[in-house]
């Protein structure tokens, strides 16, 4: 797929304003600042982006809407249940780990979207626990997992997303080994 | 203990920081905005706080020494390794749910603190961590445990940590059932 110009430049400045963000916090961070580090002026911005939460909005929708694709692939795949938290996990994970700024400014600073903007990224991020549940469901399904209780969905989805936090990429394990060993501490305990 | 009216107003001011930060950002809140809030002219705030980054440090030590205190006094009870992670979860849930707007003001705004009051908040925090380990390391000791790989435990710990995003004290669950379906799941797994 051959990006147009337009997009290339609006994906960069969107790349640009994740860093700023992620380092300086969404209030942190000023419109001409953002453009002298994509060397464009206020009106080259606007073209690309319209406001500041709208460009909020595009970092915060953009990996969970990618997730969301994803997942929903994912869920397409002949696997077993195990296998398919396993590769459910490790999709998200190599995103965290080749996003963490996106991710940083979607925990931190998502409460600052507005009106239809943050009900969307709500939909998503919904959205995104529903394709955990049908995978969570068809396991129990083929009488291989317990029940789930929606909480405990969301815990199991706190500790794949908080990694965004730690998560070094240079560290001792790649982002799917580190989904591997989550979801064998889940699937078989922790118990000797 | 009895708090003198120092301490009185101090922790008052702590406290209306706290929302005020978790609402619009640390960055978004200005000091004569608390001020507002507190009934406290600038003068006043000062001699309670200092600086906005000092009432920052307040807020984001607070809790993690209140937790870490708390950890180590639970490491001296006499408990099955089991009972040990179910307490050092309810302790830990149970103070994210009675303190959600220092939580989030410790998971989000963290980053805005520089130089000692950082590097301070970020040794209580291995410190917790370390509480953790020596928690699951007892656990293999008595032959109960699977040695939990450091990075696992980073991840239980943000399982723990992340319902500072989503706990609702009215929901359906108390922050000690919600602390032993996370510690359930874990010790003896999801599978059927």
């Amino acid at each position: 797929m051959t990006k147009t110009a337009y997009e290339f430049n609006q994906g960069r400045v969107i790349a640009a304003a994740a860093d700023l963000f992620a380092k300086n916090g969404y209030h942190g961070t000023g419109v001409a600042e953002l453009g002298e580090v994509v060397g464009l002026g206020r009106g080259a911005l606007y073209h690309y982006i319209g406001s500041k939460e709208s460009l909020l909005f595009a970092i915060c929708s953009g990996q969970v809407d990618r997730m969301n694709n994803r997942a929903a692939e994912i869920l397409t795949l002949a696997l077993t249940p195990e296998k398919l938290l396993h590769e459910m996990a490790r999709a998200l994970l190599r995103n965290i780990a080749d996003h963490r700024a996106e991710w940083t400014v979607f925990f931190r600073e998502f409460s600052a979207l507005t009106g239809e903007r943050r009900e969307r990224v709500l939909a998503a991020r919904k959205a995104y626990e529903g394709h955990w549940r049908r995978a969570m469901d068809r396991g129990v399904e083929a009488g291989k997992l317990k029940e789930t209780p929606p909480l405990l969905l969301k815990g199991i989805l706190g500790m794949l997303n908080y990694t965004y936090l730690w998560f070094e990429p240079d560290g001792p394990l790649s982002p799917d080994e580190l989904a591997d060993q989550f979801i064998d501490a889940l699937l078989y305990g922790i118990r000797a």
